[in-house]
């Protein structure tokens, strides 16, 4: 039986390839208009065939990934330069070193001394130099040192004279555009993160250290940085797939969510005002970020749609459990139009987290056929 | 390399054989005491080596699943008689049929006069039987009917009458019982969900239908449960592995927790009295259920305990991001206690989403060292 929107096994993640494909094209473009190379962060996708259509969509400076697992893969698919954007500690450095020995240019992340410092003395132990990246708090508040930390100027000091690391430049994430509600805001974000990462690559040249590479990015502050003059790459990940939340605060547009969840009506609760699908905790995660957005914007754990993708005003999942979706609507439901079986789609509040929950990507062209099946691969 | 704790890639998963062997001889300690079979769900452990040590316990009668591909999964592995306790939509019936023409007494649900009737008509043009609980809602407000609802009857009499249905009784699920905060709160559902299901099946049986299966069951109506008179079968799931929401609201005790995930140390954020870890939003899950206990119960994204086992008060995981996990305190963190590639244990909010993240458990055996380790079955 050919597969199709009609005869896959629900819930299934569902991928259309061309809204993919003009999310690629969309990037690539920014790149190439502010000057910089990509490395695309395929956290998200998790996916060689992905991989190899951001590759296709122009010069790369590499991939960025989020675990060694993913590095791993990549590197298996003939993806040499690759970063492991998230500080790494002594447990991982042997898989790390293999990765190096077997010829990939893996760089990592560091941004704390006794970090950087064990690191360069490991690698020489494992025989490799780790080239490194060290990572700045431009404001998201999550990892990397203030740029005006004193630490920065004496990591790179031991990154690049250790034995086993080579200091590469620096690395910022500017996730507080999360944050942003606006495209001024998001403007200011991606300025806030150039001017941090441009900075200390200043203060780091200055000081007599080598500084190549300035990695920058994030979803929103790609989309909207007014220049990115200092930088040499951008990285981000689900500009890919875009989802609910990336479409209220402005990255994307609702139409270029590429993924969905196919799901099945196995309930009425007329009573109640709800439909029952059997997409629940796991097949859609249970991210609620759109519930820190304006009550029109809100989508519980999903926005429903038809099959052809028309979302169906009011309606979202509200509720989940384990393999049951309750979807609920401000206006009274009219059962007859989704009798038991009916196929919906769910469009996904954060797709890095609805993704994960599958091993494959069945791909859409625009039609009710699958024309491909691409798996991710998830894990550690 | 031997695996152990210190050996482990991180973030992975964890699972004390002995915790384990302890809530499945409660569970079914309970289910003997109260005279009743148990069906266990294997929804929280998909694992075959789990199941198997389920069955060891004691006369089962059969086991619980929440997804056809659980049922497929227990059934090669030898377990035939298997509850799929999610109400069943067309999409479902050629691929149930396969698994009751091999040979599987797989027991469908269903809460819906056009479900019961499609089903009906489907299984004598499959070729098979479906065995069909009636499923009662005792006041979970999830799925089910009513138990006062007239369709339980007219679906009843569908099903019996069916020429590929055969009625085999009820069930019902007091999953209201997670709303409840003292033992005297589950007493008293598990008698409403009790009640609920004795009573339908009184009725069916008063209108001449037969009903051999009174099924029921939540872990915390399965714990306190006064009595089952009336009942022939008791399922669970997430016993088996415990977990904080389940210990706070007491059925069972944090010694009782089975499952953590060991996590290292990334990064310091002094400025923010933050532990990094190299667990997220993929590695615990999303799940803030214990955010809705008391203040002293809540514990953002899981709670910190040493490789030991003991937990560390105070230290929760505060925020997640896709790969990290940010651990606050409410006093001071002693960092020079946790240097970079400290190895940690997460226990789980939600061991039934914590768990579905990874393909694997690492077993321990209350030492450091892996003893064994089982695959688990994810996905659709």
């Amino acid at each position: 039986m050919s597969l199709s929107l009609s005869t896959l096994s629900t819930p299934a993640l569902l991928l259309e390839r061309r809204v993919l494909g003009s999310n690629l094209d969309r990037l690539a473009a920014r790149a190439t208009a502010l000057g910089v190379l990509l490395r695309p962060h395929l956290k998200t996708a998790k996916c060689g065939e992905i991989a190899a259509l951001a590759k296709d969509r122009g010069p790369l400076a590499g991939l960025t990934v989020s675990t060694l697992h993913e590095a791993e893969y990549f590197y298996a698919r003939g993806h040499r330069d690759l970063f492991y954007a998230v500080t790494i500690e002594p447990g991982k450095y042997a898989r790390a070193a293999a990765l190096v020995r077997a010829g990939a240019r893996l760089t990592l992340a560091c941004d704390h001394l006794a970090m950087g410092a064990a690191l360069a003395a490991a690698g020489a132990e494992l025989g490799v130099r780790f080239p490194v990246l060290i990572e700045i708090d431009c404001g998201d508040h999550r990892s990397g040192l203030s740029p005006d930390d004193p630490d920065v100027l004496a990591l790179a000091q031991i990154l690049q004279a250790g034995p086993g690391t080579e200091l590469r430049g620096v690395c910022t994430h500017g996730g507080q555009s999360y944050a942003g509600r606006s495209v001024a805001d998001h403007v200011a974000t991606a300025e806030v993160e150039r001017a941090a990462a441009v900075g200390v690559a200043e203060r780091l040249r200055a000081a007599g250290l080598p500084c190549p590479v300035v990695s920058v990015g994030s979803t929103p502050t790609a989309m909207y940085a007014a220049h990115l003059r200092g930088v040499t790459e951008l990285r981000c990940g689900v500009y890919m797939f875009g989802d609910l939340f990336q479409a209220a605060i402005g990255s994307c547009t609702e139409a270029d969510i590429a993924i969905s969840v196919l799901a099945a009506v196995i309930g009425h609760r007329r009573e109640r005002n709800q439909l029952l699908i059997d997409a629940g905790a796991l097949a859609l995660s249970k991210d609620l970020n759109t519930s820190q957005l304006q009550p029109a914007q809100r989508t519980g754990y999903g926005a429903v749609a038809t099959l052809d993708g028309v979302r169906l005003p009011g309606l979202t999942v509200a509720g989940v459990s384990q393999e049951h979706g309750q979807i609920a609507s401000v206006a009274p439901i009219d059962f007859a139009r989704f009798p038991i079986g009916t196929r919906l789609r769910i469009l996904p509040n954060h797709s890095c987290l609805t993704a994960a929950a599958y091993d494959r990507y069945h791909v859409l062209d625009g039609g009710p056929d699958v024309v491909a099946t691409w798996t991710r691969t998830n894990g550690w």
